[in-house]
């Protein structure tokens, strides 16, 4: 393709709507644009990125037996409603975008497919003999983010593959779970980038075991916890670990104390010097569930510990029956404003005892809905303890279980893994820190959809019973953003060889010089002829802005026909390292052919 | 692929959903399934076939020089505003599906995407030296039709090629118009495809000259007129033509006479003996446009010919600018029932006269809005005519313009031409009539959406000019399922070569046979390695359900390891002719790769 006529622009500065690398090397190369927020196109420099990205997975996907097909992408509203995702999904703070047709009817965009091919298989899967069958599509996909942003790293619109597999038990599910495992692994080595799996939540799509694929990059939006030995990696939203030891208390008696001005764990530590292992803290929660059921959660938890608010989620999902519930729409810390909602003297955030008075319930139990106490394991042995009083400016030391407090009878385990803690494989690894950009996601969904959805096959045995269920996504759009996070310089973008737009750039300097013109267009066309995909820039423009836009693009291999021409040489560039040689004219494409050949 | 571990399921018995043949035997032989009013699911066969046809069309379009890339679907409202469409397209009856965000911003699913590109350019494009630039993309569009039907004929989910192209000229323009009128005939021709190029109208789209790519066949919702020497071919929508010359008036004098019971022309012809050539019927129509002005039309046309409503509705919009309007919204027949909302008394369908009196205006101007009257080109020169009273059961004859009756003053041609008319490049040519299905329609735009836009490049001269554009279509999932309505017989679907999901089947007749067995998996995995995609049927069932199930889906050659395996030979039937011959099994592998290279 000749620059010349090219859809082809670059910008000199950095774009204000920009703020990480990535995302500001893609718009400033030429290869998106924003559309409206979250939404953007992709040029042509980009849509060739995509479409290798989408070859490579789909050549993996093809070598393990899975099909691909294309599901719509508007589904009708009773789908989500026999899954029981419809409120989940479009309600409080649900992603999921909905319309009204001329008739009135609901539909949703599609951010995921789980309904759709459950439907299918329920109609065209009757016999086990049917099974396992696997399915993909690799397609755009709708979330309606609350806060869009980093370019296609987290948008409205945006490229999946995503399968679905059906099976007739956990161990044939298992099976295909670790083959795409092996898949995975595969297609992101393929398109060059550094990347580590990690134990993940399933969240709202649910299921009894996920695992997650973290591109490695500063700005990626999770934290990732591992071991150095290698046997353990975790997004943080599920990981374990060892909380630190907890010290003995000073207190030796109960006593209630002044302590004014500690609002922190850390102003009380020092105010009443002792170790934050010594002290329950108390943090209210408001849940609503999608009964309509408000639910107050009071948490315990030691001192020097957080609350993980995904796996409190996943507990209160749980509970979701006691409320007549499926699931919880949301889940926030009610600040003072937002207690006066229904109680008249809030519980004063920072001295919140471990208990709820039962006058506190009676006053308040009709306006605020229910109440719900849980402890954190790391609080069930702890003596003596330091915690609030239900009173600004006053704690209370020396507190024990069953003297001044009930332990609640739910303990649960909600407590945020972090940097330090020590691992529960081997407690002589602490667990490090790095952060990451999801771009692949497979669960173990069991009978989850198929069950609630009444999608059957007949067994062996003559028996109807639910499909055995997996499903894994990659994030197509938010993949090749991740590879320009990994890999650029100060220049710009260094393609990996493998999804890179075009293998070679053949630029000439001064396109009034009729050499320069006629061996830049006898090379150009002659690497296209061996399959080395070439661009040349036949634009009239300065020499630097063309070195400049080569850089800027990242092309892996720059050929210039520049001053060396007289020697019967050109110029060649290796992006990545700047590393420049002068090659013999007649030996050019036989060299880059070469190093793309061993590049990709 | 084998269709064990295929998603692969035939149903015996036509669907109560499907009315044409090719929706019928697409969901009978499990290429797609329904999810909703007009959305299907591309089921792992189809999918096959639709990436075939995307393939040949982006072939054919890069070996233009066009630039593949891929734009947004959700679009946001204010670019539809700049463009002055969004209420042609969302309100009245619009086809556009609109839906609200969180924020909630106003966002639409792109039925096409002239705003986007248009925005693009202007973002991209500011020198007449980057110009001409020619963009397309393969996508989902999304269309919010009144009546969806006939499968992927007409869905409100379906997949498109469309493109744009950005000029300095209309004469560049046209190059590129030429380019695609040839990259598209020969798509079609790849496909297998018998289509005809007709003329065209260009619709909501707008521009100076358009034409459509017609698929012919029975069920297409098309009529086109063409003439037998292949110079004229029309969508009856925009076909011009001479209407049947007129018959000398039987009357010589005016004078209003009883006609009962005469509420259409043919009972005036029988009644008052005379030709319908002799009568000027008035045709009421309601024009709302969107500036919200409502206008009464009153159309006098020749009582043999018909209006053409497409001409009609252009011609309003060109009077827009009289309404403080840019278009038409919606034009419809009042009927009496629908009169009442304004008038008093109705006008008589059937009786109304060519004229409104000023007793009518004055009456009914305030809550109907406006009034205009329009006289097709062939009343004009009617003499002694005959027409409507105004008073139900009476007409008058003998009439003349000029003395009891004014002509407008606007003449324009909104006559529908039918077949039997002469053609106007040759009077000798009578029109013949054909059905067809509209698979392709490209547009010379011209300067609509970049002026209404402030889409500007800087010209030679120094000059800001407007892009010249055009946009060029294909329905990719249209073309796919009209192949099949060009092609299949009582038995099922016959894929032309090109575009089947698979070139061949290699079906064991009993899979208890180790023999056949054997002979099938080897000739399964020579015809794969030597390039022919090739499906095996390896389930457990009657031989009869896979020949006949092979006939279904219309896979082109079907190679049998059966009674003729004694021989040393397998059965090689060719789908479309159903002819059959015995093949010695070391050159079966030869045989079927020559006939693909062959057939495609």
């Amino acid at each position: 393709m000749r620059l010349s006529s090219m859809l082809f622009a670059t910008l000199r500065e950095d774009p204000a709507e920009a703020e990480i690398k990535s995302h500001k090397l893609l718009l400033r190369a030429g290869y998106i644009r924003r559309i409206g927020s979250g939404v953007y196109s992709y040029l042509p420099l980009m849509w060739r990125v995509l479409q290798k990205v989408s070859q490579i997975v789909r050549e993996e996907m093809n070598a393990t037996g899975a099909q691909e097909c294309l599901l719509p992408q508007m589904q009708p509203a009773d789908l989500w409603q026999e899954s029981g995702r419809w409120d989940t999904y479009t309600k409080a703070e649900g992603i999921m975008f909905s319309l009204t047709d001329r008739q009135n009817r609901q539909l949703a965009l599609g951010p995921t497919h789980e309904e759709v091919i459950t439907a299918i298989a329920r109609d065209m899967i009757k016999s086990y003999r049917q099974l396992p069958v696997h399915l993909y599509q690799i397609q755009t996909k709708f979330r309606d983010e609350i806060r869009p942003r980093f370019g296609l790293m987290r948008g409205r619109e945006f490229i999946m593959k995503d399968g679905y597999s059906f099976h007739t038990s956990p161990e044939c599910l298992k099976n295909t779970y670790n083959d795409m495992d092996q898949a995975y692994k595969n297609i992101f080595t393929r398109c060059g980038l550094s990347f580590r799996p990690v134990e993940a939540d399933s969240g709202a799509i649910g299921g009894s075991g996920s695992q997650e694929f973290m591109v490695l990059a500063e700005a990626g939006e999770d934290e990732i916890l591992y071991t150095e030995d290698g046997l353990y990696s975790a997004n943080v939203e599920k990981a374990v670990s060892l909380p630190a030891d907890k010290v003995a208390s000073p207190f030796t008696s109960y006593e209630k104390k002044a302590t004014p001005n500690t609002e922190t764990i850390e102003k009380v530590c020092q105010f009443l010097g002792c170790s934050a292992t010594n002290i329950v803290k108390n943090v209210l929660y408001q849940a609503v569930y999608d009964s309509g059921k408000i639910v107050l959660v009071l948490i315990h938890i030691r001192g020097d510990q957080d609350v993980n608010e995904v796996k409190l989620t996943n507990e209160l999902v749980k509970l979701a029956s006691n409320y007549n519930a499926n699931t919880v729409l949301s889940l926030t810390v009610p600040d003072e404003n937002a207690q006066q909602k229904w109680a008249e003297k809030p519980l004063p955030l920072g001295y919140i005892a471990p208990d709820l008075s039962d006058d506190y319930i009676a006053q308040n139990k009709e306006v605020a809905g229910e109440f719900l106490r849980l402890a954190d394991e790391t609080v069930v042995n702890l003596e003596n303890f330091v915690t609030g009083s239900n009173e600004t400016g006053y704690h209370v030391v020396g507190a024990n279980w069953g003297q001044q407090f009930t332990l609640p009878k739910l303990t649960v385990d909600v407590r945020k893994a972090k940097v330090g803690d020590r691992a529960l494989h081997n407690q002589e690894q602490t667990l490090q820190t790095a952060r990451g950009i999801e771009v692949g996601h497979i669960f173990q969904l069991g009978t989850k959809y198929s069950q609630a959805m009444g999608a059957t096959y007949t067994a062996e045995d003559g028996t109807e019973k639910p499909f055995v269920m997996g499903c894994y996504g990659i994030g197509v759009s938010r993949l090749a953003q991740s590879a320009v996070e990994q890999s650029h310089d100060k220049d710009g973008i260094i393609w990996p060889v493998a999804i890179a737009p075009y293998h070679a750039i053949v630029v000439i300097p001064n396109i009034t010089d009729e050499q320069q013109v006629k061996v830049a267009e006898e090379i150009y066309h002659n690497l296209n002829q061996a399959g080395v995909e070439t661009l040349l820039d036949d634009r009239d423009e300065r020499a630097g802005v063309k070195f400049k836009d080569a850089d800027l693009i990242g092309i892996p291999y720059r050929i210039v026909t520049g001053r060396s021409l007289k020697d019967g040489k050109v110029e060649l560039v290796e992006r990545s390292t700047k590393n420049s040689q002068d090659i013999p004219v007649e030996e050019i494409v036989k060299i880059v052919s070469e190093m793309i050949n061993n590049n990709s």
